[in-house]
């Protein structure tokens, strides 16, 4: 249970954290619950896309259970219910005054939706004294039609008007579109977010490190074939590790639990990948990354609250981790470097299996 | 929530009949629960896993939930926790004597698990009149390791110890392994079948059909630019067309609901990717597919055990479905055909939207 609600959650707050940057300043919204592999990924990937820096959800029970602001646009369904697509939205408009997105790809996007859409802001809502909120889009080219829409838009005086996008949105098809000039002031992102589709998989696992003998722990290795499989033994702290003159984090570092490193001048790691390397810390801060949840048995953490969790990790993605490690494509690592005795311990537990060939 | 229950159920049966296929004779284990999205994705996954053809599963709660037959091996903690391997081994088998299934990837597969097991097996179970039931690994190159396990356990007289393999298996590497003889008996499958990995999105979505005034449905439809997304409009019966002569399915006939379409002879419908072609059913059974769950508000559906569904789903595709519709890559396609009835409706409800170039 630790492991899948760790995992999964971990992945979309990751996955929707990237859809969040790649956006910009346009808002997401999250638009998944349909595709979501479950009710439970549903309701608590909403929490985790809000986490990563969605700000909306059409998942109403994700804003009951944790307050994400519930929003929403029409279905299809809506419009093809009435006798006309201007009915539809005409009745739309009078039901929600102040809160119309309507959605123009039912027929035609240009030559139907959008003049509707258009007639209903001037003949229904602006008598009223309201706005039109928004248009939405659901297929087509999002690129072109968010151009043309924004134009028409301009047009007829309803600048505030904001245009809206969903199909297959992810960080990729952001990017491209802001790579082509398109003017889209909010996304709603389904399937590709709330499964994180291109890799739907966060892989933490739960090994023994230790075991406990007396007031001692006896440090444990698990080996594998496979290099990556290869615990790191014992009783362990990890740091994260900054630079005093960037205030940006060079590496983490994972220490045995009764080690008191000194970081105040250098302090030398070793790179578990290029071990034979010299390699010293200089000019560094450390900060604790563990934080006691459970102690004696005792629940002792003191929770944030949603919206502080959503400003811990933006705060942190903006001013404490390299841009150049949260590129999409080839980003760079973020080393994970280890002790001089955490790495001899294994060293030693690792040269104590023999081997014959 | 519908939606949510229909497509990943959908997915995950799907994807765990693929790697059921793949597998054959041998036996697939789910072992996914750590990386499903979610605590109802391992359980209610767990049971499509069982409906797509899986046996046994490492998930409890889907045993307790659907009677889904729980099994396990050891973890690596087990093996970790004791002094030495052998005394892990020892420990286990004198535990469960008639379950024993050693994890021998710890240290060293060839050259301290699997001699270690043997040692179990000769020292340990046969003066209890038991036999060791099998040896895993979960990592290295499961071709060649479960090969020359093989080979040893068949030269100490343990022909009857099973080879269980686990660590990122899938319908594809089954085959691949398939063809380089691994011997393997039994796989463990975790993320890829429980998260559908190559494809974690099924897209089935819930569209206006009609609406109905009095006792008439007046059809409805969306257009799209995407044309995957336009809809086929009005209340409909959905048949499967089997050839009389090979008793397998040719296609699907969708048709509008108050037609009785007459199959005796030859029955002229529509393909609507090439509407153009003059087509007939002939020498064919038809059998509806649609089964009434709720009627007048009841819920008057006999439901089948979860037993039966699996059987029903083997059935179909053993005995009514082309295996080159099954094959994993590029397999060919299973027609939806449209009565020439819902293809005028269709026509007609396009032909209504007036398109200005």
């Amino acid at each position: 249970m630790l492991l899948i609600c760790i995992n999964f959650q971990s992945l979309i707050a990751t996955k929707a954290n990237r859809i969040s940057r790649a956006a910009g300043d346009a808002v997401v919204m999250e638009f998944g619950a349909r595709r979501a592999q479950g009710p439970d990924a549903a309701v608590w990937g909403t929490r985790a896309c809000f986490i990563g820096g969605v700000e909306t959800t059409a998942t109403v029970m994700a804003d009951q259970q944790f307050g994400v602001t519930a929003v929403g646009t029409m279905a299809h369904s809506w419009v093809e219910f009435f006798p006309s697509e201007y009915e539809s939205f005409k009745a739309y408009a009078e039901i929600y005054p102040d809160n119309s997105v309507l959605l123009i790809d039912t027929f035609d996007i240009l030559e139907s939706g959008l003049p509707n859409a258009i007639k209903v802001a001037h003949e229904v809502l602006e008598p009223m004294g309201k706005r039109l909120k928004g248009v939405r889009i659901d297929s087509g080219d999002l690129a072109y039609f968010s151009k043309e829409i924004r134009k028409r838009l301009d047009a007829e005086g309803l600048q505030d008007c904001s245009v809206v996008v969903s199909n297959s949105v992810d960080e990729y098809l952001i990017d491209s579109l802001n790579k082509q000039g398109a003017k889209i002031n909010s996304y709603g992102v389904g399937e590709r977010m709330i499964t994180s589709k291109s890799d739907p998989v966060f892989g933490g696992v739960y090994k023994l490190a230790a075991v406990k003998e007396g007031d001692k722990f006896v440090p444990k290795i698990k080996v594998s074939e496979n290099v990556e499989k290869i615990t790191n033994p014992g009783k362990k702290n990890v740091y994260r590790i900054y630079s005093k003159k960037t205030g940006y984090a060079i590496a983490d570092l994972l220490t045995l639990a009764d080690e008191e490193p000194d970081f105040s001048d250098s302090y030398p790691f070793v790179d578990p990948v290029k071990p034979w390397k010299n390699m010293k810390f200089r000019n560094i801060e450390a900060k604790p990354l563990q934080v006691t949840i459970f102690k004696d048995g005792e629940y002792v953490y003191e929770q944030p609250t949603l919206k502080e969790i959503q400003a811990f990790v933006k705060n942190q993605l903006k001013n404490e981790i390299w841009e150049e490690e949260q590129r999409f494509y080839n980003p760079h690592t973020h080393f994970l470097d280890l002790s001089q005795k955490l790495y001899d311990t294994k060293k030693e537990l690792l040269g104590g299996i023999e081997v014959v060939d």
